[in-house]
């Protein structure tokens, strides 16, 4: 077993970042990237590359007659999201670590265009910054 | 367009579920699951699956000399974990919803696998509750 011995173990860094987190309720953009997997998957990953973050991974998945549920992974960490057509709501997480640079920004366009595809009448938002001891 | 037109519109059961949080620091458990995406992968997927979960999907990626960053898609949400060898640190979010059921039990046990299988000598968590209005 290679031991963890990092001099900066109490330094973290690598994990600090912004997680914006979002319900999205009364979505008004109707239900199209709501359950179609691969329309919504392009469109997060578009996203992600507009604001210049780095997209290493992917997976979406289509429920029958009902939602998607799909991530992209960043080299900054992750976009997650999951579709309830019918409930019309949409729930997000944009976490950006800070591992070269702060990334806050890129976070908040990727939540903004999110929120932007989705036109919700109501919404929940929260920041939670991760990674401070 | 199909337009979003649930009666229950302001009802989000779907979304409704709990979202655990946590930053973890010191990990005293060694290097190898924070560099070898399989292995992460695998222990990700068995820990859901033993918590009673549908695993639907993942996607994990191993950095050059660096850590692994992955998400388990489920049919109840996901996990999201991302490693951080270089400073002995780890960030995951085990968001399980409560579509048909209360899941909140399957996402604690899921997120203190975790915990276990690193053994953070500090640990910063919380839980959100998602899906509500």
């Amino acid at each position: 077993m290679n031991v963890c011995s990092s001099k900066e173990v109490n330094n973290v860094v690598g994990a600090e970042g912004l997680h914006l987190i979002g319900d999205l309720y009364q979505c008004q953009t109707g239900t199209d990237l709501m359950v179609d997997a691969e329309l919504l998957k392009s469109a997060c990953i578009e996203l992600c590359k507009r604001a210049g973050l780095q997209v290493v991974g992917n997976s979406f998945y289509p429920f029958d007659g009902a939602g998607v549920t799909g991530c992209v992974l960043l080299a900054e960490s992750h976009v997650a999201i999951h579709t309830w057509p019918e409930y019309c709501s949409v729930t997000v997480d944009v976490y950006v670590c800070n591992y070269n640079m702060d990334n806050s920004a890129k976070a908040q366009q990727v939540f903004d265009g999110i929120l932007q595809l989705f036109s919700p009448a109501d919404a929940k938002t929260k920041g939670v910054q991760r990674g401070e001891v």
